[in-house]
């Protein structure tokens, strides 16, 4: 029907014949003459129909917005002065022949080139929303980045293996999402929160190198920006240990950047371990684009007389650290109580800090609250430790560790954010040597920072039994600007080891069978050596994009309340199809508002 | 870990170090020296350990079948003699330095050479089954396969677009699975049966060519190979009529068969009318490997005494068909009683026949028991069109046509197996000109052959309400050696059309906008012309694997009872995850046995 994209028109088709199809992005009428944007995948054309033909120009007079039509016409330079440099077809015009109308279009709901259309205007009508042009961009960069990943798998010999969608529920992690079995009355599926086991009863079977683009599934409160069902570049290898797996990686990383959007990114990325990155800034997953970093003064303040300080510092779970902002003499009473408020949500009791308004003079330079309260040492240690400098600023987080990290780690974002602080670019960082197990003290037992197959490292295998607490993982996550982009391990291949980590984790042996009694029983039978990794794809994608949410790189997204805007799903059925499946409601179904309004 | 594969080792690498990793294939003591038959994805070595070194010859003395080493030994020439032809690494071994085991292995439940393995238990232990040769060339041609398929798809400008597998529910077509919603409580997703309308949807929204290798879910009883979870090859274009799609599809197909399997197929493929099909061959899905054909005779014996010819020959539904079996003649009597069970499973009351005996002699050379009812004049004509020769025979079909076609149709197949009349080699053929519309009697409506949102021919347009018996779709089916590999159409465009199909179906316009409504609202802005089509992948692979079932080309397929043998899903979940998503079990939950034995 057309015999070039209207975006690929450009000066070497002067005067051919060309037929195009699209969109009426635009019309106007000038001079006598109208002209028509038309629109496609690959960019804008610019159309001129001339009353000399009487016929087509009746037709085109009748063009509305978005009208799809069909243009027969010659390829001609615009006259001088009319050209468009920031189109790619600027340079030229098609004078219409012919038009044929395809499909006409009523009023749009929202205009396509209008900015801030509220969300859930957007996703009823996503096939309009996706008709934007920043849509467009993210869903084929999304296809591009994929295209890229795979290409490079296959390159270094991963085979590409699909693994069930109907599975069996572990409940085990997040909550999963059931569907009931019509053959099997009272039993149930579960959608897959991860190809997890099956990927490593891939490697038992020996494929060696196993990927996918795989579709997981849970059922959270989804608070932050995440999705029911999200996509993850699934990945699982034979025979390699960290070093390998995760250099492998890197390169697959390394070629995504400089493939899609021509970036060079470090060889090698830079490897920081969990502690580190929890000490230095607040989380094991650091945004290396901001400088500052936290800095323990536990030991400076122990003798204080501030309990607020004092108490931490002397207690084994608790933290006294300072974070100093570079210029933040400058932040005002109100500033400094937006951030206190700030890092309140964090649990955090206060936010001590100290001005500094002239370093050299050391005391007497210095303006805070809290000053009485510290030993001169304790100053001259703070200062010397955070290398705070005239017209800086120090604030202070004392606390249980955790909500010393979560708090002045969060500040460290918004501060940088606030005030420019924030370099632009690319860093990447692998956090790594993670502690194994975290005592969960509501369940009172071990639970896996991990999952459970993950390996402990060779040294830490005795302590497995006897102090959990100090076993490190052969963990990796890979983190890039502040996320978590992917994460993986070593796994566990011994039946033995398996089984103490299982009984750590106070899973005794009937329980380890009834959940996993297959992988038990195929790590038996000459399981390899295997480790793997999974990357978060929608967040990949999102941060490639620069999109602000998950959901402008997934072209049906759902709400946070798992609703689809468009086609209204989930929805009730009809009582037959229950009754098939063996299940009944527990109270009548209410209406979809029932759940309340529906949240992005 | 290692240097490479087992498989890639050859006789450039003599006198250089290697190290290899894999699975005992096989060990062998002879002469005093231990032979281990080491195993990997890519093939198998051999290594030798010679008694000169102790310590690595005493850990070669404890390697049992399916123990996971790591060899590290230098490569040489076998001696003379003792070359192996039929391995691609036959021309060398590697005398082991060191040993090292990696996992040890308990004695397997079946060997992995063990032909005729019961295949509940390869499901069970289907990291065993895995392993095997023709399991892991099955499972890297599919890989091969949907690696060729994405290329072109790419390289034509196809977009790979992920749709949801959370979504509603549309009580058209096969059975959904449905998934109960926690937020939305008494609401329920459906998980897709193929994601027909978000690729039109996409056509909507401008992508113009969308594809993506997606996975569909259908609760059916599975009676035939199929799954309850499946894969399609989905593909939608814009733009393009029937013509263009198809060629474009061939043109993919061929690429595939020539990349794959170096198999070159005809261009174009041929075409065939579903009237032609089902007249000829008793089927729209006729393999053409097999030559015979069936011929209608009925304006023959519409006189005929013979009520059980007569009957049908003149009944509108009424079908009277023979079937030339070449050499046919040879057939015993207890053969033909064997045939004519056989067609009675397709509902054929009786399976008449003809023996040519001598075709020169006309009656008088002929052997049949219904002879005696049929005239000269019906004699000849029948040898005639069958083009009958000297001991052929000829069965007969009489009965509703649809029995008639079912029942020659499939005997056809079975007299070409039985009798060695199947060519080999790949015959692919389009089925097009498929009636829009066929009348469910018990149902007393009309309803969709392939889809409600197939086009009709521009031409049949009008008969859409007034003769929907008569309505041609703009549809085509992808026939490979009498499977339907593919099958698509062009779609209605236009919500005008769209309503009309609808209302031909049964469905008024409040029922047509309760179940369709995003998609009647997204025709009304803007809906290109546009169609496609979906390709079974899985019997794709199957066809071309040579595989007997889709589950020797699935790595973890389910049971004909949609069990998984190896994690035993379905299964029994916690009553709180039942509270948690509003529903209660109808009556107490069975055991998994509740359904009776588990069929594959």
């Amino acid at each position: 029907m057309r015999t070039l994209y209207c975006g690929e028109l450009n000066a070497s088709l002067i005067g051919q014949e060309v037929a195009l199809c699209g969109w009426t992005h635009r019309r106007r009428d000038h001079g006598g003459v109208i002209f028509v944007d038309l629109r496609d995948r690959e960019g804008i054309a610019q159309v001129v129909f001339d009353p000399g033909l009487p016929d087509v120009f009746r037709k085109a007079e009748e063009v509305r917005g978005e009208f799809v039509l069909r243009i027969v016409g010659r390829v001609r330079r615009r006259p001088p002065g009319t050209e468009n440099p920031h189109l790619k077809t600027g340079e030229v015009e098609v004078a219409a022949q012919s038009i044929e109308v395809l499909n006409r279009a009523e009023a749009l709901p929202f205009q396509l080139d209008e900015p801030d259309v509220n969300e859930s205007v957007r996703l009823r009508y996503r096939y309009l929303d996706l008709r934007r042009d920043s849509m467009q961009r993210n869903i084929l960069l999304r296809h591009r980045v994929t295209q890229t990943l795979r290409r490079f798998l296959e390159a270094n010999g991963f085979i590409e293996i699909e693994t069930p969608m109907l599975t069996r529920s572990t409940p085990e992690g997040a909550r999963d999402y059931l569907v009931p079995s019509r053959i099997h009355a009272g039993h149930f599926y579960a959608l897959p929160q991860s190809p997890q086991l099956f990927k490593q009863i891939l490697m038992v079977a020996g494929f060696d190198r196993y990927f996918q683009i795989a579709r997981c599934f849970r059922d959270e409160d989804f608070r932050a920006d995440r999705q029911a069902e999200f996509t993850q570049l699934d990945i699982e290898t034979s025979f390699m240990d960290e070093t390998a797996i995760t250099r492998l990686m890197e390169q697959m990383v390394r070629r995504l950047f400089k493939e899609v959007l021509d970036v060079d990114l470090p060889d090698p990325f830079p490897r920081m371990s969990y502690h580190d990155a929890v000490h230095r800034f607040g989380t094991d997953r650091p945004d290396l684009r901001v400088s500052l970093e936290l800095v323990e003064v536990a030991d400076l303040v122990k003798e204080a007389e501030f309990k607020v300080f004092s108490g931490p510092a002397n207690s084994p779970s608790g933290r006294v650290a300072a974070l100093r902002v570079p210029r933040g003499g400058e932040l005002t009473r109100s500033q400094i109580d937006g951030y206190t408020e700030f890092v309140g949500q964090y649990g955090a009791k206060g936010l001590a800090y100290i001005k500094v308004n002239d370093a050299a003079r050391g005391r007497e330079g210095l303006q805070s609250p809290i000053l009485k309260f510290l030993t001169d040492d304790a100053i001259r240690g703070i200062l010397q430790r955070t290398g705070a400098q005239t017209n800086d600023l120090i604030f202070f987080g004392a606390d249980q560790a955790k909500i010393v990290n979560d708090a002045l780690g969060a500040l460290r974002l918004k501060l940088a954010e606030d005030l420019g602080l924030r370099q632009e670019g690319w860093r990447l960082v692998w956090v790594v040597d993670f502690p194994m197990f975290e005592y969960d003290a509501e369940l009172k037992r071990w639970q896996s920072l991990h999952h459970p197959f993950t390996a402990p490292k060779a040294e830490d295998l005795e302590r497995v039994d006897l102090d959990p607490a100090n076993v490190r993982a052969r963990a990796y996550d890979l983190v890039l600007n502040g996320s978590e982009i992917g994460g993986g391990s070593v796994r566990i291949h011994r039946t033995d080891v398996q089984q103490r980590v299982f009984a750590t984790l106070g899973l005794d042996e009937a329980e380890a069978r009834e959940k996993f009694g297959f992988l038990l029983d195929a790590l038996k039978f000459g399981a390899p050596p295997h480790g793997g990794i999974a990357f978060g794809l929608d967040r990949v994608v999102a941060l490639m994009a620069g999109a602000e949410s998950i959901r402008d790189v997934i072209a049906f997204p759902k709400t946070q309340k798992a609703s689809c805007l468009m086609t209204e799903a989930p929805s009730t059925v009809d009582e037959a199809q229950l009754r098939e499946l063996h299940i009944r409601l527990r109270k009548p179904a209410g209406s979809a508002d029932a759940a309340g309004g529906d949240k992005l």
